[in-house]
């Protein structure tokens, strides 16, 4: 039988028990203690202690149950072999997981063409909503929700989604996800393999992002006018394409019915071809009605649709959505239906009703009213730079394109609006690949003011004129 | 020049350029105007319909918008080419997408071993924390969080876990996530290619499923009284074991001490070898002190450790967290921070108050002592069966295990019970590999209560005690 030399601290917070416990461990983790060896018996350490016998009990129940040492009746309680196996290093070296970030550099003005104006989010009536569906029935609602997400605000994004957008759907072929990188996820498992992705040579570089990180190749294709060049697509090797019919990122092209319908043709002409049409902000139009969503023109069930309330409502409301085509909702059910939701169903009903109540519409006019004076103002101003730039992709979303006249490449145009204080943003820098120098800059203008749209435009007049004025 | 016979109805709500847009856009999708031909101007189309002109331009330039004509300068609007390609099925055939779910059966006790007692949740603090967080900064609370997570609530829970759980990291190694299904997801990219997995016979069958469905082959191992059995991985070909060493689901087994550190050497032996622990229900335990989690004995850095608050919060709270190994950060930077946060900010911040406030440690007393209420009367009432089961896996968790000694099979055990409208469980439903008849029964006490139980254990005991008659 051991002998245990424990000093118990009786004024101490931790009860007795835990002390005697810990001792032990710590002594059978050191190997202070010989292995197979019989532990005095409780009433005997009891005694030494001047403890309670149900004090040494407790310490050495809560030693068997994690093993090491072991109960045997009738006999005591013996210290078990760990094997050498057991090697404690308490402190973990630290390494350094992320270079320090560099200070985020400081501008006056900021274009950024991923800007959401979060000033003008109707927080009252989403502090409202939220407080009646708390105060509602809570136990409810904190349920686990469908994999797919919610009946209801399916079956209110279905409605919404036809009337908004010309899609067709049910509620059935809807799947809600926390956001558009995780459905991407999802999506990629309900497809089953890794395939050749096509898109267009400019373009939401996230998404080309995902795709490969997800296995899959993703090819630049070249765009015309009209977006992405389907005769580029004979001999490509590719079963899907990613592409943004209505308001294409970065160009702003709305690609034409007749090229949706070779698109689609494309589609028809394999077992197992899919388009991934991106809505990510057909919201906004200035001029005429909102563009129809390709989706409402697939005949032949081969367009997986993608929209997010990132752009519409808030970046971290983290709730998209996805209409699968119904030839892909038999290996949504066997897969993609085995993965539990991502979003909350507080937050389902909240939206379901931001919706429904009207808020979502009246929101989105707001928004749309805010934006177009925004634009207008804009344009205005870049009037006054006619000598030096010229502007396309200005019908819808927020953000213009600026190409130069004066000679200036990007980098230099970004490089002297930089030393003014404003940010503006190159075009090939949504490039897949490396391409040549371009001369086209991004303006975003969801995030500056109707005040602050004009001098930051003067000043970038200014930058720029400079450089004509130096070099010619 | 093609003449066009429209009717408009100036009653109806649609704007009159809605209308001539509409029918023009029919009658080129359905082939009705000829290809390349010319629209009349809409100075005489204007004139014709007694409208204005500007009404006319707007539903020309939304068809030029969308591609159905074309504007030649100075010569006129013409109709496009659409190859005829293009065609409108109006109405999808609806195909029935799943079978009619069987209508849930009415059983008086459901001993569900999956229950979470949601009638006890402090529901009146969760109001409260979220309406002090949405009265507060509320369009910080709007911004897109980090991808790893809010660096509070990561740092909140590496105070937390090491306190609770005895786990060893940082806020770095945190990952939050909308759930545990997604952060598999999550993992599955960041170890980069699919594996041999091993996890215990009688196992958590959706994570085996999850596994499976992300590519890997699970294979099902023998377990004995301390969990899986480390000989039987020799020549498994294993580069991944999925464990719960704490408290194992179904069977509640504790892994001792040295079977972790056997488990941890099978780690250490290869290159590239992972351990996964999935720690879903170490806040319940009824006697001693909590296990500690596997992950803080981990010195070889091959613990990936699981957590979720589904089980201590709610099924609805989305919010899961896995902590990495270091080997594995610089992985996580490449691949699985390039993927957006899956938990909105709000809901982050939501859960550090809950934390921080000390709110979550007084729900999680108050819930042991709920449970362990239930627990006492539980095992109080199952010595009354005695003669008919016997009883483990009683110490921890939310469900207990019975072994039928009167003969009877889990089938039937699950049958008869069923006629007297109270639901119980077979183990064998938790086996990877269809398995021989067993007798053992699983009882889930978290959504019963105090008063229910021992009505449910006499009515079970009447079922069980009359197959006893009837085969004696």
């Amino acid at each position: 039988m051991i002998d245990l030399v424990i000093s118990l601290d009786s004024t101490s917070a931790r009860p007795l028990y835990e002390q005697i416990y810990d001792f032990i461990k710590t002594e059978i983790q050191n190997g202070g203690l010989p292995v197979a060896e019989r532990l005095p018996s409780s009433r005997i350490l009891a005694k030494q202690l001047e403890v309670s016998r149900s004090t040494v009990t407790l310490a050495y129940e809560q030693l068997v149950s994690e093993g090491y040492i072991e109960n045997r009746p009738h006999r005591g309680y013996f210290i078990n072999d760990l094997a050498g196996l057991y090697r404690l290093d308490p402190v973990k070296q630290r390494r350094k997981l992320r270079p320090d970030e560099a200070k985020a550099e400081e501008y006056r003005y900021d274009f950024s063409p991923a800007g959401v104006d979060l000033k003008s989010f109707p927080y009252n009536i989403w502090r409202k909503l939220t407080k009646e569906l708390l105060a509602a029935d809570s136990q409810e609602l904190f349920r686990l929700s469908e994999p797919q997400g919610e009946r209801e605000l399916r079956e209110t994004m279905a409605l919404y989604l036809h009337h908004a957008r010309g899609v067709r759907c049910t509620a059935e072929q809807i799947i809600i996800g926390a956001g558009n990188d995780y459905l991407m996820m999802l999506l990629q498992l309900i497809l089953g393999d890794t395939r050749i992705c096509a898109m267009e040579r400019l373009t939401y570089r996230k998404a080309a992002d995902i795709l490969k990180l997800l296995g899959n190749e993703v090819i630049s294709v070249e765009m015309d006018e009209y977006g992405l060049r389907t005769d580029a697509l004979k001999h490509s090797g590719a079963s899907l394409i990613y592409v943004m019919p209505s308001h294409q990122f970065p160009l702003g092209t709305v690609m034409p019915v007749k090229r949706r319908a070779e698109l689609l043709a494309w589609a028809a002409d394999g077992a197992d071809r899919f388009i991934i049409e991106d809505d990510y902000d057909s919201e906004f139009r200035y001029k005429g009605r909102p563009i129809p969503a390709l989706q409402g023109y697939d005949t032949l069930d081969r367009v997986i649709y993608i929209g997010t309330f990132s752009k519409s409502i808030a970046p971290s409301i983290r709730i998209s959505f996805m209409v699968l085509p119904l030839s892909l909702m038999e290996r949504y059910c066997s897969v993609g239906a085995r993965f539990s939701t991502t979003v909350s169903r507080l937050d389902q009903k909240l939206l379901t009703e931001f919706i429904r109540g009207g808020y979502y519409e009246r929101h989105l006019n707001r928004m749309r009213g805010i934006y177009k004076g925004r634009h207008d103002i804009l344009m205005d101003e870049l009037k006054k730079l006619r000598h030096l730039v010229e502007v396309s992709g200005e019908h819808a979303g927020t953000h213009v394109l600026l190409h130069m006249k004066n000679g200036m490449t990007e980098r230099e145009a970004v490089e002297s609006a930089k030393n003014a204080g404003i940010r503006v943003y190159e075009l090939s820098s949504y490039g897949l690949e490396k391409t040549k120098e371009m001369h086209t800059i991004l303006l975003g203008y969801a995030n500056l003011s109707e005040k602050e749209i004009p001098q930051a435009v003067r000043s970038l007049a200014g930058c720029w004129d400079t450089y004509q004025t130096k070099t010619s």
